[in-house]
């Protein structure tokens, strides 16, 4: 015996998402069924057909925005002397909250990765040099993940914009606060060393 | 910053999910719009109307069905001697995967729960009565969970159907595979002890 074709469809659905195995799935289905009203099936469906309908990147930095642009972009009281650099859009969210950041953003969309197929041109690369011809920009913040790829993504980016004016600055390398020196890699000591400062 | 209206509404969506907190619907929402085609949006769609619509309890048993009667009333090859009570569909998916038991189920829709305001009319005690006065059962497994109100189910429904000749029987309490005597709780250690058979 299997669950009906209907409840065999929604448990492939909920499959698709990130870290959701078949156990999850199913009690996500499950619950679904169970704990829906006629009104929650027709908000579920209208929020899922309104993502698709509204939903875009911002057309200047790419962060997803229901208008042209998003509200940063908009926002005249941003310093637009900075661009951060970020992979994805959940990236800008985050900055964001830490409130320490005025400047402007621009999302990558994803990061260099020959191995899954994905070269510079597969990025908002072209976009961004565009962007930076306006000269009230002076500093473009690389702030890809410290990974292999965000790290190659970076270098890319940097060896791009070396024969501009702009300065051109990476986020900090190093222990994470409340790190314990003997729990941490190699790579992240090596890197916390070098850049170490006067105290 | 907070995302488009649009977006916070899917993680809102997400976040009603039994252990899905902000963080794991954000990331569910987001991967919604980066990797959704508009066919997957519409597949999804289509597969929560499908469920509002197509799925209800069988008839019979309660189990969760697009038909008048779920695939295992309908069997004929079903030994209708014995019907075992569980407190959700789900149960029966569970206990069909073990290709042990060979009769027939009746859902209860949920457990006896005097706090959560759930009493006995709740339930789908009223059905279960019902079917059981046809004469080719036999024999009502109990098979609601082993926690204080699935206990307590059982024990309603076994005073009910004391006065009639069905055989009324409980799953064994004891051990689970594979456990650890010295990691078991008092209460399944004492069933354990007293179920106890000879080996």
């Amino acid at each position: 015996m299997e669950y009906p074709e209907a409840i065999e469809q929604l448990i492939e659905q909920f499959m698709r998402y990130p870290g959701v195995g078949r156990k999850t799935a199913e009690r996500y289905a499950l619950y679904t069924i169970n704990q829906f009203s006629e009104t929650d099936y027709a908000d579920f469906i209208e929020t899922l057909r309104r993502i698709d309908e509204e939903i875009k990147p911002c057309e200047q930095c790419g962060n997803l925005t229901d208008e042209t642009l998003c509200s940063i972009c908009k926002d005249k009281n941003r310093d637009a002397s900075t661009i951060l650099v970020v992979e994805e859009s959940k990236d800008v969210l985050v900055i964001e909250r830490t409130k320490t950041y005025q400047g402007l953003y621009h999302v990558l969309d994803g990061v260099i990765s020959p191995s899954n197929g994905v070269g510079p041109e597969d990025l908002r690369i072209k976009a961004l040099l565009e962007r930076l011809k306006d000269d009230r920009h002076k500093e473009v913040i690389l702030a890809t993940n410290l990974s292999d790829e965000g790290e190659t993504t970076a270098l890319y980016l940097q060896r791009l914009l070396k024969n501009t004016d702009l300065l051109v600055t990476r986020i900090a390398h190093g222990m994470p606060a409340g790190g314990n020196i003997s729990y941490a890699d190699e790579v992240t000591l090596n890197k916390a060393l070098s850049g170490r400062s006067k105290f």
